[in-house]
Formats: structure tokens, sequence, C-alpha cells
């Protein structure tokens, strides 16, 4: 069957020579896109091997972007994974694959907070899309509720109950413009006198937007516990904005004394404290995570997204807001841009409603946890003891510390020649010249073979062009 | 066929009694949903009568929202539009109609810049969706360019050529959502260190932008030229706002000679001016208008929407923005929501690209100069000379002053009390007290009946609640 033969006394492991010997037949045309791979049981029966072996072959190829799998159907050959021109061996196949990829420069896309696209559910998606948008009434047409769409509001309180154990009063839920817009009209909404105090590092989409507004702020260090609330100071700031759930950028879980610390000083000082769970849904070990805003849902603004679970060019996100600043939020988003337009929502509605979400989030947490699994792997194969990866097992990035590292502008333009799209964290620095020695690397939108060229390249890199 | 008698020597006109009996079978279900009229041919000979009385006939029910016409094919029932419950005759078919209609406690809709959603062509967007979104690549689906999908800024660029006659640089293209989100990017990016001048009156989603972003603003009258550019001092302004295809909320066009001024104005102090042509696809008379943006691209700021040619919850706007602005702009956008969804900008430009754009601004001008005539005609008959319409033939809206008239908030309270949305100019005036004797009439979202009785009922409650 497909001409494979196993070499038992290789050092290379059965599924492995499987997965390549397949992604040979797909490059090569002579698997067709859309044409089906056997069943596992098929395949194992026909090379006399554990059905498992087949099964963790076709995931290596399923994780690398050759095959699909549709909820539960057989696993089918990719469109435009084939090569094209002369010679089909050599360093080709992330090439191959690369070209179908956005970024049309970049063939290595380390970048953060970018998720997989291929592995999204199109299928089923597209079903859904012909079904729902037949059921909008004309009325849903016209301006809307500047608080959202009323049933993807209240699919969104019934998800995170769900989802994060969250008992959330629909009236609080606001749909926004992704996570930016949400932390955007969080901060002009409940800010109060003092500066704003911001975890160091930080996104720089949120200290952007600080300056672009010209609001006040301030940089406090995090450490492996989360926000040094000590480091506060005895000036009530105007907020504090945390990513408890997933420092970013380092990838630490804020511990539950920290989280106190800050809940306390917040009632006492009398702030709020945005929380920002950009992709939490994405945790891959230790307790589910409680949110900070079920410490005190009065003073917290909880903020979330579906940029990273389904796509970002949907641009749904939300925040819950309490009651007291339900007038500001509504007041500055109607007169900002009004509304999200009304497709999106209603296709989001419908995912959270008909649980697809919940399986797509399981699916997809299984597969960001092999990429990051290959990713700490490839790390510690290319720099061996120098390198330290750092923060917990969540979302779509981690930080890895490299010992006497140094990665600033030139690093990432030097990267870039080499069509890699990488972030060091000194980028993210409030104090410059922190974090010098950490590289942030994205796992979404990379598959295996190029998770491990790329970090390949990037040591070499990072040994000064040597190795 | 369909039991219809005329009745010759009536006053009423022979296509309004057809059209009145055909009504009636549809409001009692005689005549259901979906059902095809007979062809204008087909009746114009049963009843011996000239085929254009049938046309007209046909048009009036269409005008009115009982039957839909899908470009070319026959008119058939629309769904919804039928009597339930006990009793068909009386003053039912207004209400049975606006039972459809988005908002619930109000059956008089004349709320301003509201388009026709009945009459949006279903049909072919649907096909069109279809389609056209299977044709994303996954790369379309993640974070794409802040300025907006790119064919869909040129398919606007060749929209603007053949809609306006503007030649537009697509680098100078930014999708945005929305015009609100576009004059609030503009006023944010473009403006000097003096107030800001707006027209008084002037919508009020601008005002307030400006009061929320506490941008000093000063408001200058308007007269049946358009703003008074000697008004508006001898301090250099931040940046001026106007509204010269259709003033709004008065409806005038502004003077070429008023333009002239203007622009020379700005050319002297050096400031900006933000041009917002939100409705002027729609022109019901006149030569066409060239923008004020043709006088100096380098200077102007065109503001766009698709909201009113489409529909409002697409959220799909633009601006022209000269090249000196676009970075700033950029940075402003990119930290405050990213970018539009890609759907909508998806299908907008499949719909421009495919000129059903044209086709349908053709269909939806013509429906609303006859919707327009009808409130004229109803103003008329209820008001008579006590009633003068203001501005020119064009947009979704006119104002119109009646002698003596006095509308506050308590007018339009006492108009909500009755279901009708009516908006008094007073609302948008700077000055207070000024244009209190103005009511401003959309008639985007109101039928033929609704115009009618709702006139009707304004002229009992402007009158003290007598007549």
């Amino acid at each position: 069957m497909f001409g494979i033969t196993l070499d038992r006394k290789s050092p290379v492991a059965l599924s492995r020579q499987i997965c390549n010997r397949i992604r040979e037949l797909i490059l090569t045309s002579a698997l067709p896109a859309g044409d089906a791979l056997p069943s596992t049981r098929e395949l194992a029966g026909h090379l006399a091997i554990a059905r498992s072996t087949v099964t963790e072959a076709y995931e290596m190829l399923w994780a690398e972007g050759y095959v699909s799998s549709r909820q539960g159907a057989r696993y089918r050959v990719q469109d435009g994974v084939e090569l094209h021109g002369v010679g089909t061996t050599g360093g080709a196949p992330a090439d191959a694959k690369t070209h179908s990829v956005p970024q049309k420069r970049i063939r290595y896309d380390f970048r953060t907070g970018i998720p997989d696209v291929e592995h999204f559910p199109y299928g089923a998606w597209e079903r859904m899309r012909r079904n729902v948008l037949d059921t909008l009434k004309p009325g849903d047409l016209l301006y809307g509720d500047v608080k959202g769409y009323e049933p993807l509001r209240r699919a969104v309180a019934r998800w995170l109950l769900r989802s994060r154990g969250m008992h959330v009063d629909v009236d609080n839920v606001f749909v926004t413009s992704g996570a930016t817009q949400a932390v955007g009209l969080a901060v002009e909404t409940v800010r109060g006198s003092g500066d704003f105090v911001v975890e160091d590092p930080c996104h720089i989409g949120v200290t952007q937007f600080l300056r672009l507004r010209k609001i006040g702020f301030r940089g406090v260090p995090v450490d492996e516990h989360g926000i040094r609330v000590d480091r506060i100071g005895k000036r009530s700031p105007g907020g504090v904005y945390v990513t408890p759930s997933h420092q970013f950028p380092l990838g630490h879980v804020m511990s539950a004394s920290r989280r106190a610390q800050l809940v306390t000083l917040a009632r006492t000082m009398d702030f709020c404290i945005i929380e920002d769970d950009y992709d939490s849904e994405f945790r891959y070990g230790g307790p589910p995570l409680s949110p900070l805003y079920a410490l005190d849902p009065e003073r917290v603004v909880y903020v979330g997204t579906f940029s990273k679970t389904l796509l970002p060019a949907l641009r749904v996100g939300f925040a819950v807001v309490p009651g007291r600043w339900h007038a500001a939020w509504t007041d500055l988003r109607r007169y900002t841009d009004v509304q999200n337009p009304v497709l999106e929502q209603v296709l989001v509605q419908e995912f959270l409603d008909q649980r697809k979400m919940d399986r797509h989030v399981k699916t997809m947490t299984r597969l960001y946890k092999r990429k990051r699994e290959m990713v700490i792997d490839a790390v510690e194969t290319a720099f061996g003891g120098a390198a330290e990866v750092l923060g917990d097992g969540a979302g779509l990035h981690l930080a890895v510390r490299i010992e006497n590292g140094k990665f600033g502008k030139e690093f990432r333009r030097l990267c870039l020649e080499k069509s890699i799209s990488v972030m060091p964290c000194g980028r993210y620095a409030l104090e410059p010249g922190r974090h010098d020695d950490i590289l942030l690397l994205g796992y979404g939108n990379v598959d295996a073979e190029a998770i491990h060229k790329g970090i390949r390249e990037l040591h070499r890199l990072a040994s000064g062009g040597k190795g």
C-alpha cells in the first residue's frame, strides 16, 4: 500500500518513516489534493504494525499541514502542498508548504499571537455560514445595539461559564473589535487620575495606545509570580493593566497570592484592573485557571477575544464591564465606530451555541501542545543547555532565555533577511536593555518543518552566523 | 383576475384602485407570500386598461413594501406582510407592515440616515456570498492591512471615478468602520492647534465625538449656500468639518463660490477640510456634484460610506487621505481596533466590481425619489402653506420648516408615545433655540402608508393634539 516499506533497524521511528514516505507521495502529487489516506486500521494491518503507530504518523502529517482532518472524517491531502517545477527532493518540503502561507517573504513565522489558519474548520464554518446568515432579519442589518448582537452576548456569557467557570451577567458583556479595542475602551472608560500601570514587559499595542491617547503610564516589573504588586508604589495608579493567565510576553501565570495582593491594593487605593485574557483557552497542563475577575467583578474589566481561538480577521472580541462604566463605555463606542458588523457576530454566536467552539478549542489545544513541544525540542537540540524556556504551558508562544544572548533590532533585521519573523522580548521592555537575552517564539503559524529549520537558523544567527 | 373590478367614475385613480385591491388580497393571505403577481401585460389586457397603469400600481405596492422585485423577475408577494388575528379591515395595513420592521415600538420611522432594508437585493447578495467567500485565502483570515483589504480599496477608487468623477490614488483610500470612524480618525489625524470648526447645525455624532475627545470646537452657521465662510473668523481653525453635497441636516448643496472661498481660506490659514459625503449617491435632480476634494486633494480628507447605499450593519466606510497623514492615520487605527473584519470587505468589493452597486443605487434612487415625493405630498396635504421644504433633492431625509412650529424634546417624546420616531432639527443646533421650527423627515425606512399616516399624526401633534 503506497509502496511503503519499513526499515525496522533504522534509528528513525516507524511512525516517522511512514510520515516521510506519505509526505513524499504528496509532494510529488502521487497522492493528489483531496485524496483520503487509508484508514489507520487498514494501513496498520497492511504493514503489520500497531494502529497507534499509524495514528502517530498521520498526526505528524496533520501537524505539518499536509493533510486535513474534518471532524472525525478521514484524513485528506491538503490543497496546494505539492511541489511544482523540477526536482522534488532536497530541502524543499518546508518551502513547498510555506508557499501557501500568507506572509510571502516569511518562511519561518514565529510571530506571537497568530493562530493556525490551516487547521481552521472551514467545512463546518462554511455550512454554518450558509444556514445561519439566511436567518438574519432586515432589522439586524440596520444599526444595531452598540453593546453587540444580543444573541452573541448571551453566547459569550455561556461560553465563559463552561470554558472558564465564570458567572457573568449578560448585561455586562460588550462585544468589541478584538481585544485591542476592548483594552482601549476599558482604559479610557475606567481610568482615574494617576498614571496607568502596565506590566513590564508589556504588549506594545497597549503602550502605543496609551502614548497615542497621551495617557501617562509607567511599567512595573513582573517576576515568575506576575506583576510585582509591592512595586506599584504609594501613589494610586489611574488603573492597572495585567495579563494574569499568561503574562505577555514572558508567559507566567500570576500566582494566587499575587492576585490577592493586587485586588486588595485596588480596593485600598480605589483603582480598576483590566484583565487581558488573550489566549488562555489553550492550556497544556496544570489546573484550570480562575480569572482575576472572579475576585472582584465590580472592579475588574475582563477582556477576551476570538482572534486566537478562531481567526483574527473576524475582529470579534469582548469585555465584561461592571455596571458603573456601562454608560461611558457605550458613549465612547457609539461615537467612535458605532458597533461591530453583524455577519461575524452571528457566525461566532452560532459557532459557540452549537458547541463547535468547544470541539475546535480541544482539537487546537492538542495541535498547539504538540507544536509547543516541537519548539522546545528544537530549541534544546539547537541551543542545548544555553536555552531556558520560561513561563507556563499555555497560549500560542513561549519565551526562551538564551545564555549570553543579545537580541535587538539588528538581530530581528538579520532574521528577516533569512525569512524568519521573530520578536526579541526586549522590544516589549519599558526599561531599556531588560530582557535582551530573551526570544519570543510563536508557534501558531509554523509547521514541524519550519520549526526545526527555523530554529536551527535562529541558532546560527544567534551564534554570530557560525554553526 | 383576482376579482378586480374598476370603478371608472371614482375619484380614486385606477392604478390606486388596483393597488388597494391587491394589497387587500395580500393582507388577507388570498395572495400568499412568494406568489408572483400577473405580468403587467396580462393584467392590463384583462382589465382593458393601459399597461402603464398596471405598472404604476405595482410600483406603488413595491414602494409600500408589499411586493419585491428582484432584478427583472416578476413582482412577488413579500414575506410577513399578511395580517394575523381578527379583523382585516380598518387601519391595519401600516401596522401589519411595520411588524416586520426592526424598531418594535416604532410604527412611523422618520429617523434620518436609515436606508430601506426591505428592498436590499438579498438574492444577488446571497448568491455572491456563497461564491465569493470561498475564494478567501487562509492568509486573508489573519491580521490584514490596517488600511483595508487591498481589492476593496481598488474597487472603491474605481467606484469613486464612475459614480463621482473622482480621480483617486488607491494608496490614499483607507477602509473604515463606517463614516463615523472615518470622521473621527480624520479629526484626530489632521487637526491643527485651533478650535475645530463644524457647521451649525451639525450631526450630533460629530459634536459628541469632539466632546468625548476633549477637542475644542465651535459652530459656524450655514445658509442655503453652505457654511458661512466669512464667519469662520480671523483665528485659524484646527480644521473644518463640512457636508457640502447635502448639508446635514438642512439638506442644502454648498455653492461653487462658497466652496472656492472655503478652500482659499484653508490655503491662506493652512488648515485641513474634512468633507463628509454621507449620502449624495442618491440625487433626484440637478447636475451631478463634484466633491470639494477635487478642488484641493492635498488638503481635503474625503469621507464616504456604504451604510446608506448598502446596509449600516456592514460597517464599511472609507476615507481618501492625503499622503502626509498616512502614517498618523495608520498608527491610530492599528492601536485602536486594528482593521475592519474581512467578510464585509470582500462582499462590498465584489458588489462594486460586479457593478451590482451601480444598478442597486439606480434602483434605490428611483425608490427614494418616489418616497421623497410622497413625504412632500403628505406634508403639503397635512400642513398646507404652513410648511416649507428646505434643501436640495438628495439623500435619505428632508428638512421641513413649519410656520410657528416649536419642536423640542417634549415634542419628540410626544411623538414617541404615538410610535413616531422623528428628530427636531434643533437637536443638532449648536446655538440653542435655532432651527426649533424645523423637523427632519427621513424616508429610508418608511413605506407609503406610514408616510401618510405618520405625517397626518405629526400634524395633529404639532397643532397641539387637535386636528
